[in-house]
């Protein structure tokens, strides 16, 4: 049944599609992704986000080592069927894992990138327990 | 200085890099789209959208047949260096080709995609002096 419903995607070459992940209740956009039909099918299924880790070539469970999982509120497809957007409450409210709120923190000032975004957490916080 | 300043931007095996845009005053994700170097260093330049078109394989002014146009208020770029996030002022309050407000209209409802954004405009109407 999902298989079937799914089938308005269109999934690239590699068999992807790109992800906007928004915080729900902020609209901030939190980060942007890939996922594969595998990890599309666990995210309908747990209601957390699934990525699909292009440079680890893994399917890769957001939080998994952070504890900073995506419970999935809401999920869109675009007009060409080639984007979703996951709509999130982001646990912790660190989606980076450089550990600020969000990874759009590079802002153009019009001669070069400004960081604009605080880190609320250090890397080596988030991930002591997991290395 | 303004192409040194683009370096941590991270192109794609085929130069691109994908593009969120968002409504700056809505926070609404309006679309997905694709970026070359020309593409962006146009829309520095003029301050207006510019895109890369996969399909048509040339650089695109958005709105430009529609009159659509989106006016840059903010770039920002991620953590990767590999997406970046144009917050707009949508011309018109139009951005998607089908004449909804946006293009992510249609809503997985656990079973199937349901299109819950209304056509404010018809394709016909938006595209009538341009064909």
């Amino acid at each position: 049944m999902v298989e079937k419903s799914l089938q308005p995607i269109q999934w690239n070459d590699e068999g992807l599609i790109p992800v906007i992940t928004q915080e729900a209740a902020s609209g901030l956009v939190l980060m942007h992704a890939w996922m594969n039909s595998d990890a599309l099918q666990q995210t309908l299924k747990e209601g957390v986000a699934h990525y699909w880790s292009r440079s680890r070539k893994k399917l890769w469970k957001k939080g998994e080592s952070s504890g900073h999982t995506q419970q999935v509120k809401e999920i869109r497809l675009d007009c060409d069927g080639d984007t979703l957007l996951l709509k999130v409450e982001q646990k912790g409210g660190i989606a980076c894992h450089t550990g600020r709120h969000h990874c759009f923190y590079r802002q153009w000032d019009g001669q070069e990138w400004q960081l604009v975004e605080p880190i609320l957490k250090s890397s080596d916080e988030i991930y002591k327990n997991h290395e």
